[in-house]
């Protein structure tokens, strides 16, 4: 848990009045949904099969106990509609910069473009990231998201590097 | 300190026997140095100025002392030659994988193509991602960069991503 994040935040959006709060393991199955609620993600194997749920659990855990990272999700008449983890970095470059990584955002496929996304990484970069001391926000968006980079750029994000990802085998 | 790393770890390379271990404060002045030797890093503001040393000691601090990161060093004939920063990170996509970030990968200028940020590529890889259970090693590196992509495509890294960064205003 990131202590310096005041939460809840409660917003506005096209579809109604949303909350965003911390994710507590009893939103295991909404997210696991959220995440499996998208064909890249599919093919990257979180198709919310019940044989990974432990897997999932476990990860949960580890989140919410991690004092460097926060699971988010968001709320929506009663529905838990959008999720995003945020993991606060230490770092030398940039003189000695904080930097907060946003990784796993996801909005129910229903909900896109309902303004839901928007006002959350609005929150990021405008309250999050100052509560925290970040100097700076960064992420990854798979190169196949052309709608999801346009949406970035707009909210001032500048893609300006290459998201290299290797494979451990084992 | 990730403490599951089992370091120094010792290798050759074209430029002699180097040594990869953890940092220690004393580190500071030629870490800064590397982060300066780089056209790229010093346009954001990393010119090894002495009035930017105590944001940096600051920051090297806060990553010893913190159990998600590990900050370190090449050694090369008494000198430290070169510097990462790895940052154990759990998540839920990808079923519950924990990923390991890889961060400010510098190596001296003189000392390029002499092997020594491949050794330290393939131990991250091969033997720090392993030992800490990450399924997945990620970095961005600049667009500008294109000596530094080819060098993570030989290593099996794919640049599938976009990866974007958003400076915040304070």
């Amino acid at each position: 848990m990131l202590d310096a994040l005041r939460l809840p935040f409660s917003f506005d959006s096209r579809a109604g009045s949303a909350t965003l709060r911390r994710a507590a393991p009893t939103d295991a199955d909404a997210i696991i949904a959220l995440l499996s609620d998208d064909p890249i993600s599919a093919s990257r194997g979180d198709v919310a099969s019940d044989a990974d749920r432990p897997a999932y659990a476990s990860a949960l855990d580890e989140i919410l106990a991690d004092p460097s990272n926060e699971l988010l999700v968001v709320e929506l008449g009663g529905a838990v509609v959008g999720t995003l983890q945020l993991t606060s970095i230490p770092g030398m470059a940039r003189r000695g910069s904080k930097r907060l990584l946003v990784e796993a955002v996801r909005v129910r496929s229903d909900l896109r473009s309902s303004g839901i996304g928007s006002a959350v990484m609005r929150w990021v970069s405008d309250t999050a990231a100052p509560a925290l001391g970040a100097a700076m926000v960064q992420l990854t968006s798979d190169a196949a998201r052309t709608d999801a980079h346009r949406f970035y750029e707009r909210l001032g994000y500048v893609g300006s590097h290459v998201g290299f990802k290797y494979r451990v085998t084992r």
